[in-house]
C-alpha cells in the first residue's frame, strides 16, 4: 500500500493509540545444526511465548524475498518507508547518527579507520577495533585539512564530510571490503561525481601523509557517499509524535531521519527500558532498540544470541507494563548465527493489541510458528498500516 | 494482479462455470473475552463445517492490511475491482441503489433526514430512523425545489440529486457526524466545488424552511457528493453475465455499477434464497448477499451475529444444490460485534469447486482455520481470478 493513502487515513486520537515498536536487531535465525533448533526455538523465553498466545504472528520481509537488508533498508521498512524508493547512503546515515547535520552541498561518508602494511596494503579494515577514544584523536588529527570534517561515531568508525558546492556523491567507494590489497581510488560514476572524486582522493592522501607514523588505524577507507536524505516525518506522515529509545549512533540517525525526538545518554538496554515508560507518556510512537542479538549473530556466537533473547525476554514484563496499547516486538533483518551474518531470511513479527486476532494456547515466538500466523506474510513496511490500524488510528476507508 | 490481464484472458464457456459469490456482509469477527472464541467459532454450523474440508481456505484484505473498509471498497474488492483506484462517493452509490440513474452534470449526495432543536442543532442525526413511508413524504414536501431531485431510500435514508451544467464535486459534506452542533456549511475544495456549494446551501436552507414545523425529520445532512462512476462492467472486463440478489439498496447499487442485473422486491434473504436456481439458470455468475451478520455486528451484539451465522448455515445446502460450479463464502468487510463497527481484520474466506484444492478432515470455517488455509492472505481483489480460474474461464498465459 502506498504511504501517501496510509497518511490520508492516519489521524491523532483523542487518548489511547500509543505504539511501542521492538525491535530486536538481527531477530531471525536458522537451526543449530546440531540440534535442529534455531535460536528463538532453543532459548528458554516464557514471557514471549506466553505472548504468543495472545497477539498475532506472522512474518515480514525487510526488503523483498530472497533480498538480504543492511541496518538501513531494515529500519525504513520498520518505521513503515519503502526500502526501495528511500535509499539513504551509509555516509548519511552515520551523519545523522552523529547528529551532524548535512547541509546543501555536503557530502558524507562512512569512513573506517583502517591498518595499511609499509606497502601500503589493507592488514586489518576495522583497525583492531580501536576504542572510541581513540578514534577521536585520529580524527583530530584530520580536522585541519580544508573543507572536510571528520567526527569519530563509535570504535573504529567516522564520518567524514566534504563541504562544496555542486558536489555530488556519484562516485565509488574506496573501502576494498578486503585485506591484502591498497584501498581503492574514489572514481566518478559520471561526469557529475569528477569534482567530489578529485576532492575525494586528495583527503585520502593527506590523511594517509598525517598518520602513517602510527603502526595501526593508520589510513582510512571511506564508503557511502551520499547527501542529507529528504524523508517525510512520522509527524507529517502519521501525525504521531515520535521518540526513539537506542544506544548506537546509526539507529538513532535513522530515527532523526525519521523525525523522531532522540533520548540521548542511554548507554545500554537497561537505561533504554528505564526512559520507556515517559517516553510513552509523552509520544504516540516509541522505537525501542535492542543491539545484542545481532551483536551476537554477527559474531556467529549461537548461545550468545540465545542468551541476548533470554535476557531480552526478562524485560518483555516491563514492555507489557510500559502503557503502550500495541506492541510490536521484530527485527529490523535476519542474522542466523550459523551464518554470522545478516540474511534474507523473513522476520518474526509478533504484534499485541486488545483487538488483535490471537494465536490462541499451543502458539510461541519462533520462525515456524511465525510462518503459520494470522498476519501471514507480508512485507515489512506494511507494519506500519497493521500498528496505526490497531491503534484506531485509521479513519474508515470509503462510504 | 491487473485487471487488464484477466480481462485479456477471461473466456465465455460453452457449458457449465457458473459462479455464485454469496457475501455475509460483516463476516470476519474477534473473540468474545468471556470465551476467547469468536462468532464464527461459537455458532454451531454444521453445514460450513462440512464444506470447510471439501473447500479452499484463505485469509482476504478487502482494502490492505490495517485498513478499515467501508462497504463500498468491500463490495469493489468482491467484485474484482482496486478499491485504491476506484473510488465511489456514497452519493453516487446510493442514487444507484434507487436506480436513479445519473446524467452528465449531475451531482449526488447521500442524505439523512435528522432531527434538529429549536437552535437549529443536531439531536438526533438519524431522526429515529423514521419509516420508509415517512421519509417518502418528506421527499414529496421538498420535490418542488428547482434543479433539485430527492428521492428517498430507505427509513431515514435520501438521495439529493443537483441537476446542472459544470457541477463539480469538489464540496465538503453538510454532516457533522456528530449531534450537538448545527449542520455544517457546504464548502467548495477548490474553486471548482464554489457553483455547487451554493446550490447545496441554497437547497439545504429551502428544505429545513419546509420541513421546520415537524417536531422530528426536520433537517437535511448531506454526504458523499460525487457523480456518476465509470466503471466497467463485468461483462465487459470478463465476459461474465452477472445476476445480483440483495434486499439493500447500497448492494443492488453497487452491483448495478458492476454492470449486474438487478432482481428486484426481494424482502428478505428467503426471498434472495428461492431467486437463486433461476438466476443460476441466465446467468454465469451471481452475487448473493445475506445483511444479517453486518447488522448484528454493527449492533454490538455477539448472540445475534452467532444466530445470523447459524440461520446463513441452514441455507448452505440450497447453496450447494444451485447449480453452481463455483461457490465463495466470504464477507466485504469484518464486524466484529465486540467492536460495534467495521474494522481492518481479514476476512475469512471459503472457495468450493469440483477443482479446488481441499483442506482436509479437520478443516473449519473460522478465522484461525482461514489463516492457515490453501489460500493463503490475499488482496480479495484477487478472489475474481480464483473464481475465474476455478470456473474454468481462463485462458493459459503463455505458450
Amino acid at each position: 500500500m502506498a504511504v501517501g493513502l496510509l497518511s490520508s487515513l492516519a489521524q491523532p486520537v483523542p487518548q489511547g493509540g500509543r505504539i511501542l515498536l521492538s525491535v530486536l536487531d538481527g531477530l531471525g535465525g536458522l537451526p543449530d545444526p546440531a540440534t535442529g533448533k534455531s535460536e528463538l526455538e532453543t532459548a528458554r523465553l516464557p514471557n514471549l511465548q506466553a505472548l504468543a498466545a495472545k497477539s498475532s504472528l506472522g512474518l515480514a520481509d525487510p526488503v523483498a524475498p530472497g533480498i538480504t537488508p543492511g541496518s538501513g533498508p531494515g529500519h525504513l521498512g520498520l518505521f513503515g518507508y519503502d526500502p526501495l524508493t528511500e535509499v539513504i547512503g551509509r555516509g548519511a546515515l552515520s551523519a545523522a547518527g552523529v547528529n551532524f547535520p548535512l547541509k546543501k552541498g555536503d557530502v558524507a561518508a562512512r569512513a573506517n579507520f583502517a591498518t595499511l602494511d609499509a606497502a601500503g596494503k589493507v592488514t586489518d579494515r576495522r583497525a583492531g577495533r580501536i576504542a572510541t577514544e581513540v578514534c577521536a584523536e585520529r580524527c583530530r588529527l584530520l580536522s585541519g585539512i580544508p573543507g572536510v570534517t571528520v567526527v569519530p561515531e563509535k570504535d573504529h568508525r567516522a564520518v567524514v564530510v566534504f563541504h562544496g558546492k555542486g558536489l555530488v556523491p556519484a562516485v565509488t567507494d574506496t573501502d576494498p571490503q578486503v585485506t591484502g590489497v591498497a584501498p581503492l581510488a574514489c572514481k566518478a560514476r559520471s561526469a557529475k561525481g569528477a569534482a567530489l572524486a578529485k576532492r575525494v582522493n586528495a583527503f585520502v592522501a593527506e590523511a594517509r601523509r598525517r598518520l602513517k607514523a602510527f603502526p595501526q588505524a593508520n589510513g582510512l577507507l571511506l564508503r557511502g557517499f551520499d547527501v542529507q536524505p529528504d524523508l517525510p516525518s512520522l509527524e507529517s506522515l502519521y501525525a504521531l509524535k515520535a521518540v526513539a529509545l537506542a544506544s548506537y549512533p546509526m539507529y538513532k540517525g535513522l530515527a532523526r531521519l525519521a523525525g523522531m525526538e532522540i533520548v540521548e545518554g542511554l548507554a545500554d538496554f537497561g537505561a533504554q527500558l528505564k526512559a520507556l515508560p515517559s517516553a510513552l507518556k509523552r509520544a504516540d510512537f516509541v522505537f525501542l532498540h535492542y543491539k545484542a542479538t545481532d551483536s551476537a549473530g554477527e559474531d556467529g556466537d549461537f548461545a550468545k544470541k540465545v542468551r541476548a533473547l533470554e535476557a531480552y525476554d526478562a524485560a518483555v514484563p516491563a514492555l507489557l507494563s510500559s502503557g503502550a496499547d500495541v506492541l510490536v516486538v521484530t527485527g529490523d533483518h535476519s542474522t542466523p548465527a550459523v551464518m554470522g551474518a545478516h540474511s534474507w531470511h523473513p522476520v518474526p513479527y509478533l504484534l499485541h493489541a486488545v483487538r488483535c486476532r490471537t494465536e490462541g494456547a499451543g502458539a510461541a515466538f519462533t520462525e515456524h510458528a511465525c510462518a503459520r500466523g494470522q498476519l501471514g506474510r507480508f512485507p515489512l513496511k506494511e507494519g506500519m498500516a497493521l500498528m496505526l490500524g490497531h491503534a484506531g488510528r485509521l479513519a474508515k476507508y470509503g462510504a
